[in-house]
């Protein structure tokens, strides 16, 4: 039976790598905090003492890091990712990575004569924890077929979207969608509370309409109490709303309501607010 | 058994006195072109040959009228519906008009001893086929609690939202969200194509997360296919976003993406595109 | 010799009544406050004790009021302007008035065999004592001939627009470019703060090369010391902004810069900052 | 007496070289393309094979490069600028280069010894010839007094910004207000065309008033002729905007009309405009 390779067991590695366990897979762990490692061990896991380790003695590995640095350095590094890469392995980087380190990773990953496949998700822990990430995956097309099995369990749905860099690109839409959305709604119930409407009225509304979203749903409410908790730190969706509006100017594809977005997202970091949730947008509109 | 009155046979309005015949109330209709009446006729509706017959002879008549200009004419008109009402008479206009129309109309009502409420709706013709629309009251609570056993009929949620005028704007905030989460739809869209991903699986992915909505699921799938038959006009998302818009300056409230947006239904109405619907504001942000 | 009307000495009028006078013209004025014509007697012009006794025994008045109200009360009310007007008298009115204003009242003098000219002005207190202002003038063509001798000593330049109305949108265009280049010279100044160059500095630069203009200079070296004291109030030019966007909305011109810089106004107006002078739009930027 | 190094002679380098000789400065120049150099050997001036030799054998050497990337090279390259810096010799790097390019020369010169100053300069082929150019120095105070007669030859105005980095940013925040100006300026061109109003008249008021500018007056009358002829490059422009956004991005300060402008570039630039002149910018807004 084969052995997949699993490295980074963080808030969504470690989820997403229990989906794997459960539903029978064998897995071979690494993460940099070797004490994560334990609770895997004792899941029937096996545990490696670094990525070179995993990727050189299974056929697919799987990487689930924190940010581009940490996926360069965990691929790149002493004893890293890639020094286990040999022909035929397949590399299947899962974080959230910019198209260029993708890119990078990608051609290293090859020119060993391994299989390259950037895979990154929408959807946070919730959704880690209950296997229906949407999977957005570029890349290696062969490879994609062979670690469907896998993506099944950690998602609900998985598309593969071209070449290395695609994935990257459609998580960055689907982020100003949701930046963009985010700021009309603020405007919308700040407008509500100055003409005098309860904002419970409008969030009614709003849930029981053509434009029924599960984001107003579960945003509108924590945003009326005051709660700005962070799911998606603000500072994350403002560089994503730059970044999309960086890609836009890249295609020279004006995005007017996209960059209106970005300056409320900016003026929000203005205000202290780069830690909180996304949603304490709210508060550059209202102030 | 008692009798009520409606106003209005058009596309809305013989969908919702349908469901109120339906239903088993007993209805007395009028319709500017009398021929549509036969049809009520014939499922057991009196009918009248003006609206002040209507007003007078029932404790609520409904309005159901195109625009503003309509809704005047049908109750400040010779014979209108004002020359029916008297003491403790319910007149319930749920025609889509502006606060200050609303507001003329309950002054003239009340005048006379009347009783008013006004009570536009979100959503359109198979909603209001389907008697699943939304309905945004205010004015005279107790005729709102009067009316409610008919609105159960023609709505899934009825909503009292204050003073006169109220009913009125929050259809307006409801419309600027509308506009505003299609604009950044449309720059999802035309930033996807241009960076060589299909629409279909953006659509996809939007679909299946946190911001899956009706609107970018129905009006998507006729987007790509370049279809634009009008079931909202553009040219009237583009009054309501200049109304909304507006609003905020008589309430000192930025709204910078809504105002964005404007601009981008200004466009495509410079383009001819005032009588598509409103998605072709797609056709201004790819252009 | 040819006695002229003047209706009007605030502190506008007053300053072009007395450049009038001051070239020799004969004069005879008219004003709400009596006591205001005593200075004018002084210098030798005739005072009228309403608007109909000057417009009924000059051949050509003008007028110079505050605002829409003023100008509509000054010629449609009792004794007003209107009541002396009779067969090929000319009445100019160089109000700051909307479109609409002036064709009521374009339409009401030419009813009763008068001529008319709308010609407002660019430029405040200081090119009216100076005798510079910039008249922007439309309507009866053969009137502006005649009145040119008088726009000459009031005026450093005056222009025929074409048909009553092409003045007031003239005006407006004026203010929206006005408010624009406002808006990213305080961005330009935000900017530079948070870099730590010094706003002297880029006062000193943008005065030396392309861009160098008087409002900059002016306006730039009372906002770097927080003064925003009122020539041109805040809440008058949000409301031209707002004026310039609706006239695009009416004549499908997209906006964009003009719509964003609104909303910068707009913030300030809900900041407080109404009666402060335009260029405390700063505080909005920076806040 | 002194000699004083010019590296680069192209439009803007060789005219500004000139003014050094034509002002009696002994001058040792070099370029890409020798070719050049005769022309300025003719005049009197020094000629070196490579950079190298110039700064080896100047106490003061100033560059003029075409763009970042030749500023580099002319440094780095093999016989480059750095490989002559010694002990308390001077490198004004004039070119217009980011701040991270200005900041890796600067600490390239200084660990050799040398000293560094950055001074790009507002102002472009006219103003060169003329010696009207605007200096933006940054960096080493002392090597900036040293170079100042120098200066005073080709500008008419230097300022000393602070530290390396600071003179880069100043040009970006001017041409940041000089495209958010040309933006508004375009929309009033625009909304007057569409308003029945004459360009060449809202040109005249323009240059009239407070907000008269030699940008509105220069490129006023080549738009209206529809010649766009690139002095500055839409691209460029672009470009700069798009940096200036990104630097109130990285300081937190939000720039609504600036982000609003760059999309106009931007759709321009989709228009096949990047290679003329910036306001062919109104080609975006009028279509």
């Amino acid at each position: 039976m084969e052995t997949y390779g699993f490295l980074g067991l963080g808030i969504m590695g470690s989820a997403m790598a229990k989906n794997l366990i459960k539903a029978g897979f064998k897995v071979k762990v690494w993460n940099r905090s070797q004490a994560k490692c334990e609770e895997f061990a004792a899941l029937g896991a096996a545990v490696a003492a670094t990525p070179a380790e995993v990727t050189s003695s299974c056929a697919i590995t799987i990487a689930m890091l924190a940010d581009p640095a940490a996926a360069r350095e965990v691929c790149f590094g002493p004893q890293g990712a890639l020094e286990g890469i040999g022909a035929g392995r397949g590399y299947v980087d899962m974080s959230t990575v910019d198209a260029a380190t993708a890119q990078e990773i990608s051609t290293a990953v090859t020119a060993k004569g391994g299989r390259f496949l950037e895979a990154p998700v929408s959807g946070s822990k919730k959704p880690a924890e209950d296997g229906t990430l949407i999977i957005l995956a570029a890349g290696d097309h062969g490879l994609f077929d062979k670690t469907m099995p896998l993506f099944e369990k950690m998602g609900k749905k998985s598309l593969f979207l071209g070449d290395v860099g695609r994935g990257a690109e459609m998580k960055l839409i689907v982020n100003m969608v949701m930046g963009g959305m985010m700021t009309i709604f603020c405007e919308g119930l700040a407008l509500a509370e100055k003409a005098g409407l309860a904002s419970a009225d409008l969030l009614d509304v709003l849930d029981s309409g053509a434009l029924a979203n599960p984001m107003f749903k579960l945003k509108g409410a924590q945003m009326t109490q005051g709660m700005f908790d962070p799911a998606f730190p603000l500072k994350h969706m403002q560089k994503d709303m730059r970044l999309a509006v960086a890609l836009g100017d890249a295609l020279n594809q004006p995005l007017a309501s996209a960059a209106a977005a970005n300056e409320s997202f900016k003026r929000a970091k203005g205000m202290g607010l780069a830690d909180r949730d996304f949603c304490a947008v709210l508060k550059a509109i209202t102030s």
